[in-house]
């Protein structure tokens, strides 16, 4: 089977990811140098990126009810401000897709597999945060819509190097390709 | 808003919890007796309890590709075989709820979510295994639906200890109430 890839980098928004974000994520600046790198390459080679970033409307209805007190007392991501926005450093160019969501999985309650589906992809090339929400049930998820997934390890961050490591390992274990940013050209060339 | 809590047991079938599993998963054997204890305290206080299990067709068109050469060596869960059936300590009596997946998580292409809400259940117990596939997937798609979501400690199994309690550190991060057996009953009578 022909193999198309896209590349979904998810999360990385000023609210959590910008040094001033209001949920900061520790791992997130380190990300950004191989996430400009990994958009780069995808540009060049003219595959599908998709930008999935979390959107709340500003009453807070649509978020978990495990984060209802949290976003109450510290509102995030929400519709229309420069918190939602992607970070400068990755901004989304004209056709490339955005993909708003209210859940951590990018698969749940969006148009992403319809979209790749849509598309003709069936590889997705992973970076972002974090790795134990956003990062893994999206990798998850793919998994279990069948397509090759491949988490770009130092293009994703955690709270802490303990979190992040182990699950990568979880996601190893059930047959994610764990890659570096570095080792994706290659890689996508040997398609 | 009143709490009516429902027993979801995972994947503990006989291909991968008994003794003579063929895909075994090392923590299960330990799982068996918080397991039995939970099933006691939901039946005696006529609780829902949900049985949610592998099953897969003979010839694995159902299996996730990422398994499908693992299926092809060494079939598991094939529908009617022993394998597939719940083992003997854990038996479903009638009157439970057995839920029949193809997938990691038992919220993916099953009735699971419709049947707790038609039952009027908001809040899951979990226990099963195994803690990084289908105990954590099951676990985050139902805090994203909004269930308040319980994790029986030493009721869940992995293959490692050290694979546990990543896990169960990631699930009390986003807000998972983490409990042992002795404590679930205590914990009812509160709600």
């Amino acid at each position: 089977m022909t193999r198309k890839p896209a590349l979904l980098i998810i999360d990385m928004q000023n609210d959590f990811a910008s040094t001033h974000a209001v949920l900061p994520v520790a791992g997130a600046q380190a990300v950004i140098t191989p996430l400009t790198q990994l958009l780069s390459l995808f540009r060049e080679k003219q595959l599908p990126i998709f930008h999935i970033v979390r959107v709340h409307e500003p009453d807070g209805s649509d978020v978990e009810w495990f984060r209802a007190e949290m976003f109450k007392d510290k509102p995030f991501a929400v519709r229309g401000s420069h918190g939602a926005a992607v970070i400068n450093e990755l901004t989304p160019l004209p056709g490339e897709h955005l993909i708003e969501k209210v859940r951590m999985s990018a698969f749940i309650g969006t148009t992403l597999d319809l979209m790749l589906r849509t598309l003709g992809v069936n590889v997705v090339v992973v970076g972002g945060i974090q790795t134990p929400n956003c990062i893994r049930t999206t990798i998850f998820d793919a998994m279990a819509y069948n397509y090759v997934t491949i988490l770009v390890d130092d293009a994703t961050g955690a709270q802490t190097k303990e979190i992040h490591e182990a699950n990568v390992l979880d996601m190893k274990n059930i047959g994610v390709k764990i890659l570096n940013t570095a080792d994706v050209a290659p890689w996508l060339d040997s398609l």
